[in-house]
């Protein structure tokens, strides 16, 4: 574990004084105060046990075993802090996206690990944070709030308790409470979620929140919850309303949700003040890591939509270490903080050459410095796509309950790049008793499958939109619940792909003809890969072309099937019980009878 | 006790949607937003349970239960909390500050009862903080850290052990660690400072500093301890480096140091970013509440220095209640936030005509609205001047060591208006061995009595600068160690002062020939009164008439008198082991015989 303060203070108070030598002094930078606000030229660092001991001139704390890095020409900008992210969206186990994280400046996140948490609960939720600790990314953790989403429509792998939010806030490094999205819950008195809110108070920890909604009568009952921070809101007049009530306005640059652009303009077009507002990422595909970055993008977008860098800086360091009431020891460069430290040469772009965390130099010039330690999941965290039994192409068939050659169906019809689904209904033709899917009219057949518990229970439908022309896909990464999703032209494909990804313990695959075409393997909870970041992009260009290959011209579209099984999002979705409606709140037939 | 806001956020979620009617809605008022740092208009605020539950337009929240304030045209202000500040100045009891300073406006303190600390310890810790706790000013504790000041030079009433202070940060609203005014302890490591401020993190609460001195490496050592805040800024220079080390700075206005004319240039001339500023009293004397107020008094001064009322305003509320981790519940107008409302016509002049406190009106048009429990100190708190045995003029005649008709002495001078002090030296007459005081050249005689363990202990000296010329005076406010202080021209006036305050519990008192010409009676502890703002601003202005009578023409004189036993504070003191040199740390004689 990293050490106290209290525990280092002493030599911390000798390297100040000169009485003894830092180990690591960065010389002559460009100090990002984010405290004052200003830039001040000609600083020096002293660091000694992973912390800052002196700011200004140091020769006082220069010896001859000091490693000392010239920062001429460069800014020295607190290392970054993702306020609120899912490590899962990355593919990434922790380890890998720190390595990634780390070399474009993130030295700590505040993960949520609400996909874990769906397949194995407590236990899951441990085993990710349990990585972060030994890493030299500060890894802590907001317990999942909402597991599951929803009771009603759908079976994941485990749920969450009050008692276990209770005992999960006495974890050390566990920051806070994970975005409670059951606003309804929060506003109505839902006793798991006033029962979470409360434990969390109580334990004198965060609790973000997460309220996508119009109302302000309703968005002013949650607050008053407790729940007071939000990265949910799209339009500048919610963010202000935000902000103004009190709430800590994270706004949010993601891979499919980009919101800075807009939300921003509280700052450039209202001009408020700045230190309840926050940038976060929410969800990064591996992709982005490597074309964009990570929070420095972030920041560095709010900056290209015109607010001043250093501002836009402490909205990415101080200001969410302070809604953590981590600011002690984090978010700046200060004495007695820890030293992570970015070595910047522009300071729009926000590249970092050398990246120092817990004083130690991490990336220099872009070069990894350091050793990752690993972390070995379990057996059973790494085979977690419990079958029943190998799944055979009947399983896919859906027995139409009419006599007639033709019937009427539900269809879930996806829009490119949205979460949200239409329903529509169609007529498909019955061949030997069973429903048959309709290639020419883009209508694939589609399944859920319980992967959790054995169950062998699998929920058949329809699907329209991806306009796949030949074989089929299957993703065990399916929110919230995380079962099995297949979908395909034909049901000897859909088994095939299903048999395949379970065999690798998850992930996402194509298939066509009994071949495979693509896979992006993820043992760790069938949510995460273990191979390094250039590694799973590769692997997910792959994926992507062969998406294409089987005729799907839409964007990312293993993103937007893993959406497709989410029972929380209107309009339309499968789960392992089978077809929900998301506007009527209840479960439909495929089948239209009447 | 307070409710928590889990336990009433069903109640406010109600009163938001409208399903449950409001206790209290302030209606069309002029919002300070601290949080935005807007002025909003025609703004209700809605209240129930103790707290907002709805900020905006109200209609759907009043009943016909509801009570109803129309504060058209006047400002909507959070309550002011004072950061910083000992009680015991104020020479009222608990209950009787709170009067005083709601009316100002005051609506929470973080009070350091370092004063009692020095004579009952814990005890008296415990006792006003326990007093605080049933009051409708929302009362904090910082755990006094440096009890004794000195174990060297002096006896107190009690010490402060680690143990205590890990057993404090235990109750409920103790907010941190008092002042941490032993800085080169901290520094260096002395193992009682050391041990304060880990238990203090540990517990999760704040360390508040105090660094006087001058040196940017002592100061850089002392924050990379944890003690994070400072209010003994005397200039800008030193303002500006605190701040961008990180430090919290409490810019003090109180009766004796008025700091926010040269501090306030942080703001006023370099333009720093203000969100770790805050505006404390530290002490403030009965008349100045009267004269000038309280925290509004501070917020006013630096309105008046050229600060942005609401950017003063968050000075005296959000800084200070996100300093101390307390933001989730105080500083702000908000749902959620605890009602601590006040209205104020003229924000420049920040005089509430009414005051809020926990949804409950305190004061309505300036008249006090609620009843405030009494707390009766036990009895051994109200007789705590501890004599051997009753005094007579001889305990008040400092022998001579020579044979001689005159000798020399070491004469502590005192500067009006100034904690300083001199070391001059005199020749004095010594007459039948005694040496005499000499009022034609204003050396005064000076006792120092030990008053808490009956040890009839007694030190005698001379002092300068008082100019009596008749009578004597005593006080049992003798900082720190509140010891019977004495000073007289004549030994039987003093022996008749310390035995007539030592009668009523202690205090302040002036006496001639054998009269009592006025006495401030501070039975608790011997350090407060137990009667009203009012009544103690009388009896102070009586005593400092008396002081006057007896020839004396210094300004508070009373006050100058009572820091003339302080040993942490240069030049030379007089403390009951006897005369201390604070320049070089070392007791000396009275006489000089070599």
């Amino acid at each position: 574990m990293r050490k106290k303060i209290y525990e280092v203070s002493q030599q911390l108070s000798k390297v100040a004084r000169g009485e003894e030598k830092a180990e690591l002094v960065i010389t002559n930078g460009i100090l990002v105060n984010v405290f004052t606000g200003e830039l001040l030229e000609n600083i020096d660092v002293s660091i000694v046990e992973g912390r800052v001991a002196y700011v200004g001139t140091s020769d006082h704390t220069i010896g001859e075993n000091t490693q000392v890095i010239n920062a001429k020409g460069k800014y020295l900008v607190p290392g970054f802090i993702d306020g609120h992210m899912h490590v899962e969206s990355t593919m990434l186990s922790v380890t890998e996206f720190a390595k990634a994280g780390l070399a474009k400046g993130t030295t700590s996140i505040f993960m949520d690990p609400h996909e874990i948490a769906n397949v194995f609960g407590v236990e899951g939720v441990r085993l990710m944070h349990e990585e972060g600790q030994q890493l030299p990314l500060k890894v802590f953790t907001t317990f999942p709030s909402c597991v599951p989403a929803t009771t009603d429509f759908e079976d994941g792998g485990a749920t969450l308790s009050v008692e276990d939010i209770k005992a999960g806030m006495q974890w050390e490094n566990v920051a806070g409470l994970g975005e409670v999205m059951n606003f309804p819950g929060v506003v109505y008195g839902d006793p798991l979620m006033t029962g979470e809110i409360a434990e969390t108070i109580k334990a004198n920890k965060t609790v973000t929140g997460h309220f996508p909604a119009d109302d302000s009568k309703m968005l002013q009952a949650y607050i008053a919850s407790g729940a007071d921070s939000c990265h949910e809101t799209v339009t500048k007049e919610h963010g202000l309303e935000k902000l103004r009530l009190g709430m800590h306005l994270m706004i949010r640059e993601g891979s499919a949700w980009q919101d800075v652009k807009e939300v921003i303009k509280v700052v450039t077009e209202e001009h408020v003040q700045t230190n309840n507002i926050s940038l976060v990422t929410d969800d990064v595909y591996p992709q982005t890591l490597v074309d964009k970055g990570h929070l420095n993008h972030v920041v560095r977008r709010a900056i290209e939509e015109g607010v001043d860098p250093v501002t836009a800086i402490q909205m990415g360091t101080i200001n969410v270490a302070r809604y953590y009431k981590m600011d002690r020891d984090l978010g700046s460069i200060a004495p007695g903080k820890v030293a992570d430290i970015l070595l910047i040469e522009d300071i729009r772009k926000l590249e970092p050459s050398t990246v120092i965390a817990d004083g130690e130099v991490i990336y220099q010039d872009h070069q990894l410095m350091k050793e990752f330690p690993t972390f070995v999941y379990p057996e059973h965290i790494r085979n977690s796509i419990n079958l029943k039994q190998a799944l055979t192409a009947t399983d896919f068939q859906l027995e139409s309950k009419s006599n007639n050659e033709e019937t009427k169906v539900n269809v879930i019809n996806v829009i490119e790049n949205s979460a949200r689904t239409e329903k529509m209904t169609t007529a498909l033709k019955v061949k030997d008793g069973f429903i048959e899917p309709d290639l020419e009219h883009d209508i694939l057949q589609l399944a859920c499958i319980e992967r959790h518990h054995q169950t062998g229970q699998i929920s058949l439908g329809f699907a329209h939109g991806f306009k796949l022309k030949q074989g089929a896909v299957a993703s065990t990464v399916a929110h919230d619940s995380h079962n099995l999703l297949v979908m395909g032209t034909n049901a000897e494909d859909m088994a095939f792909a299903a048999n395949e990804l379970a065999k690798i313990g998850g992930g996402m695959i194509v298939v066509d003809d009994g071949r495979i075409l693509a896979q992006v393997s993820m043992p760790i909870a069938g949510l995460m890969s273990d191979q390094p970041l250039e590694t799973v992009v590769k692997e997910v260009q792959q994926l992507e072309a062969a998406w294409k290959t089987l005729g799907c011209p839409i964007h990312a579209p293993f993103m937007t099937f893993s959406l497709i099984a989410l029972p929380v999002i209107p309009d339309v979705r499968i789960s392992n019980r089978g077809l929900v409606d998301v506007k009527e709140f209840k479960m439909i037939d495929v089948e239209i009878t009447d």
